[in-house]
């Protein structure tokens, strides 16, 4: 287990000091600083180096967030497990709280719009400043997922196995959740345009946003399982007051008030539509232009529970990359965890990774492709 | 159809003038004005007087917000339909936005909270105003349909028949988007505790709870297929700027926007807390006694891809229902139009009442329950 465990090696690279860093949607940004963690020795075995990359409020200390995986899955007596810290993040790497040198103060909402093709950029930009040519695995989840099938798409030749956990282009359904929370942010009257002091955070409307967020990123199968119809723990009689919560309500806000303290507001608005613009087709002519330059072994995993990425739409993608001649195998966990079951379900993952189950390439049309379900 | 159909006759009934009328959360109101509207001649044919009872946002003309229901279901030359608007909603009775005689100033934050029980006395005191002594049928759809429960609970001998659509007790994920909704509100700094000015709405607030309710009335399949990944439909370019919205994020802000013209924040927050309470042991022993004083048949209609009240919540009930001793049917729509399927899917109700499938008593433990899926 990786909990506790430090990197190996961490720090920042910076680039794009002399010339812009060009964003997918047309600013530019100058320089550009990337906060990376290193687990392992780095190319003691470059065959075996490993790209996580982080879901939306993580960091690129994998360990901290992910920790079953290493053990479960990494072994680091062979593996190099590297991870950047996302760019617009507000874990190191260049974000909204970071200085624009233009203005010598915080870029705030002025943070220009970044795509998951420019995080995977900034990415390749640090494995070439750390001498990695080549990639055994790209692994992530969620947004993390969204990056390792950008790297399969944009670096055929850099990527060979493809790990992607309940990610697909956002729904209708998670883009409008995902507007819903960028709204309770800028109705906080503490938002203040963007422009509110470090230690003045827009905290309720960041709180609210968190707590949309959780619904989808969980199961209402959990939630009934945890919290049912029990009134709050803290002894609150819903019944007898307008604002007396049940319990479920309590956990929401309690996440909310934790999630406050560690992440910016700017970074999350920026973050989340982040997620919304992912299109793999982006920069090709279709995206199964975009697809059809595949080379590496693509897994992808669907929890049946996620509400905000279903496994049908994570399937599906699944079988548009088959149909595009990529190798690509799907499996789908059957667990209550929801989209969190990326934190949950780690053994499942291994199993995948570690091909125990009978993950065969999908032979292609609905009918014949194979779904291995996994409990 | 029923559409742009107005009532045979429609007023205000008062009562509770010399003694308050109590509320089952401990506060009381006094005196108590219930807005009713009739459709068709009353007790020309008493066996054939229906109870409509409506959902969060109606109104006591029930023909203005389920015309196919005039009709399909109820046919005026035989049936009275009557329908009163909610205590503590805005359309007409007593709610936050009435004079409170003892400030003579509205109530607004200081209405106290109701319930599904005080909905149902009111309403109760209205038919005995009106001289009907029992309902053939009581009838309706999320709120409403736990007020045609409650009637069959709290008046056995006044209800023959009860319909309830997407209704059961609150799940702890409706209880969480409900909570989500109400914070939004909160979070308006317009919203000033409740004493905003009448054409000063916080209407940011309540447009994002109706956009947040809007999410769990429609379903996934349905925002897909309308909206899919879409820009918004005014021209701009969700990957280009922050706020540049998708065609779902423009439709539910025009849903919020809509909705604010026409509802009243504080009855918002109220009939929202309503949901959260209904409990049909509220007031009895047990939900089990409750379930036992039954003696109207009751139907219960869940619809398939219904995430508030979804479609195994309404069929565990039917099965509580049945074990309780009392006649009752389940019948599932499979339907994408959520939670809303109520409004929808007028046709396949009005097969249910009618009595077209083979809508049989439960017999009792899960295997050999009854549930009929109509498509």
């Amino acid at each position: 287990m990786g909990a506790g465990l430090r990197p190996t090696r961490e720090g920042d690279i910076t680039f794009a000091k002399d010339e812009p860093f060009q964003l997918e949607a047309g600013a530019a940004l100058q320089p550009v600083s990337i906060r990376y963690a290193i687990y392992g020795e780095l190319n003691a075995h470059p065959e075996n180096t490993i790209l996580v990359c982080h879901a939306l409020s993580g960091s690129a200390r994998a360990a901290d967030w992910w920790p079953e995986m290493f053990g479960a899955v990494f072994d680091l007596s062979r593996d190099c497990v590297i991870c950047t810290n996302m760019l617009g993040s507000c874990y190191g790497s260049t974000g909204p709280t970071s200085i624009n040198p233009a203005t010598g103060r915080p870029y705030g909402p002025n943070f220009p719009l970044v795509s998951v093709g420019d995080v995977v950029r900034t990415q390749a930009r640090v494995l070439d400043e750390l001498g990695v040519k080549r990639l055994r695995t790209a692994i992530g989840a969620s947004i993390g997922g969204m990056q390792a099938l950008q790297w399969a798409v944009d670096y055929p030749d850099r990527v060979g196995h493809c790990i992607a956990i309940g990610a697909a282009p956002l729904s209708a359904m998670g883009l409008a959740l995902n507007h819903l929370q960028r709204k309770a942010i800028l109705l906080d009257p503490k938002y203040q345009g963007g422009r509110y002091p470090d230690e003045k955070q827009p905290a309720e409307g960041l709180g609210l946003a968190r707590a949309i967020a959780m619904c989808s990123y969980k199961s209402a199968e959990l939630f009934g399982e945890r919290y049912a119809r029990k009134p709050n723990r803290n002894g609150e009689d819903p019944l007898q007051s307008l604002h007396a919560r049940f319990d479920v309500a309590g956990y929401l806000d309690y996440q909310g008030e934790k999630f406050v303290q560690r992440f910016d507001a700017n970074s999350y608005l920026v973050i989340s539509k982040l997620m919304d613009t992912f299109d793999l087709s982006r920069g090709y002519a279709s995206e199964q232009e975009a697809l059809q330059r595949i080379t590496a072994h693509v897994s992808l995993i669907g929890i049946s529970s996620d509400w905000l990425f279903p496994p049908e739409d994570v399937r599906e993608l699944a079988e548009r990359i088959d149909a595009a001649g990529a190798s690509c195998d799907y499996t789908e966990f059957d667990s209550a965890h929801g989209h969190d079951g990326f934190l949950a379900e780690v053994d499942a993952i291994a199993a995948v990774v570690n091909g125990r189950f009978d993950a065969r390439r999908l032979a292609g049309g609905k009918k014949s492709s194979r779904a291995i379900v996994c409990s």
